[in-house]
């Protein structure tokens, strides 16, 4: 078997941000913490982590620490039916990647009481609802909010529903790039807001207007950025219904094509055997997602 | 000098996020926008593009892509001079590096007019307050939003004043973790939101209240995402007073300790020869700044 006290290492130094925290926590030297992190590095033959300030996890790295985080969850299950084994507790970290727009809106209120009641610490990682699947896939997450169906091996797939997206702008834009109304060519020459590179939203809404070739346009990577930019008067972009609801009732943003929406669904993916927790984490999820997201 | 037709094909392709699009852009045939990538990792004897969906730049295509928009920005103050220079005008393209709170925040009301008016598109991308200089110094951005004041070669810093940081939580939040009122000792054995490895916020603030060692935190690289886990009870965490004045009046979020906010300075850092475009825009913005932050 693999030996925790080193993968215990690398995962303190990484959750404290340093080696002087990590060793506080696990109750040893300094010098100690950096021995086991050097015998790891021995062990797996390639560095784990990146000697910058903070420490960060090379490839490898992240592979080992999310497998310490499984190997957490199972023992957790265990501590439950022999409670004697329970080591007074530090709180479980579970890592999730989820696109923006989801932590931006349903995503908090879906898991608050969840982690509240069982004491579970996320670390989100942001990836576009497209590409979310890598890190799963790369072993570095242990469950991920995307928009891809499949299942990687070992893992599960649940179908949470639909985002709803609306195409708008603000009413100045408007005025200024649609005096004649919102047709598809007039759309193609204003600028747009793109969420980064790998977000194909509004060329998609084009291209299912009939519009191709490129078109000019903002690059935002951030969600509440992104809404602050439509209603500034910046662009269009499509953002989900539920983060401008108020900008809509007040005015400030207004939909081009109301008959247009898109909807993103949402699949969550977890692991297999990712013990009791994560199973219940997923339950909650589903009931929760009946509410917040478009069936 | 370089050669600027295969910089442009360059640019076009990442711009248009393909070739195909590209080649319509230039005016192109798709094999003729290839043979220019070609050629130009021949000349410089490393790639410039990982081949990819969309096609990204490497580290020394991102030097390249920066230069040729620096170069577009000082042709730009050319034309004015010289009209018949003009070419009919792509807008220009502004790489910015900010960190995530400025863009959730004053950003866009701060460069709204700028934009319209001089119809430039910017390319955010969002670093955190203490790194975002990185990418000045690689030459991967025009201009940078950051925490540092000193500029890197061949740039300038202006000082455009501080976001200002409330230590905030939600009651229901408070009710459980700080019963008998919120001391030091008792923060810090309360879950934290943390946005990144990079965020050492929290880390400061309770070193400034005389606790040392670890502490247990989430971590949730967006602004919104974590206006929304601090409302949600998921954790403490300082968050900019700009971002929460609502949550703050409708008592959905309380102050921790009030009479300790933080305050992070901003400087803005741009290339001295970066053109009149660029001296406009950061006029503009300094006169927005002392609005909207603390002097």
């Amino acid at each position: 078997m693999f030996d925790y006290k080193l993968l215990s290492a690398l995962a303190a130094v990484v959750e404290q941000a340093g080696f002087e925290r990590a060793a506080l926590v696990l109750g040893l030297s300094q010098s100690a913490v950096s021995q086991r992190i050097k015998l790891l590095e021995a062990r797996v033959g390639q560095p784990v982590l990146v000697r910058a300030t903070p420490p960060q996890p090379t490839d490898l790295g992240r592979r080992l620490l999310n497998h310490v985080q499984q190997v957490r969850l199972l023992e957790r299950d265990l501590q439950g039916q022999v409670p004697a084994l329970d080591e007074g507790g530090q709180p479980e970290r579970l890592r999730v990647a989820i696109n923006a727009d989801s932590l931006a809106t349903w995503w908090a209120p879906a898991v608050a009481d969840f982690c509240a009641g069982h004491r579970v610490l996320l670390d989100h990682v942001v990836e576009d609802q497209d590409v979310g699947l890598k890190r799963m896939r790369a072993g570095e997450v242990a469950a991920c909010v995307c928009a891809a169906e499949r299942p990687v091996a070992g893992a599960r797939s649940v179908a949470l529903g639909a985002m709803r997206y609306r195409a708008v702008a603000s009413p100045a834009f408007i005025a200024r790039h649609f005096p004649s109304g919102v047709t598809p060519a007039a759309l193609a020459h204003s600028p747009a807001i793109v969420f980064g590179p790998d977000d194909f939203l509004q060329h998609r809404y084009l291209e299912s207007l009939g519009v191709a070739g490129g078109f000019a346009y903002h690059l935002c990577p951030s969600s509440e950025g992104f809404v602050h930019l439509t209603s500034g008067g910046f662009g269009w972009g499509l953002v989900p219904e539920l983060q401008v609801a108020g900008e809509l009732a007040r005015g400030e943003l207004v939909e081009l094509l109301p008959e247009r929406p898109v909807d993103v669904p949402l699949y969550w993916h977890h692991w297999r055997n990712g013990g009791e927790l994560l199973g219940e984490l997923t339950r909650q999820l589903v009931r929760a997602a009946e509410e917040l997201l478009v069936r």
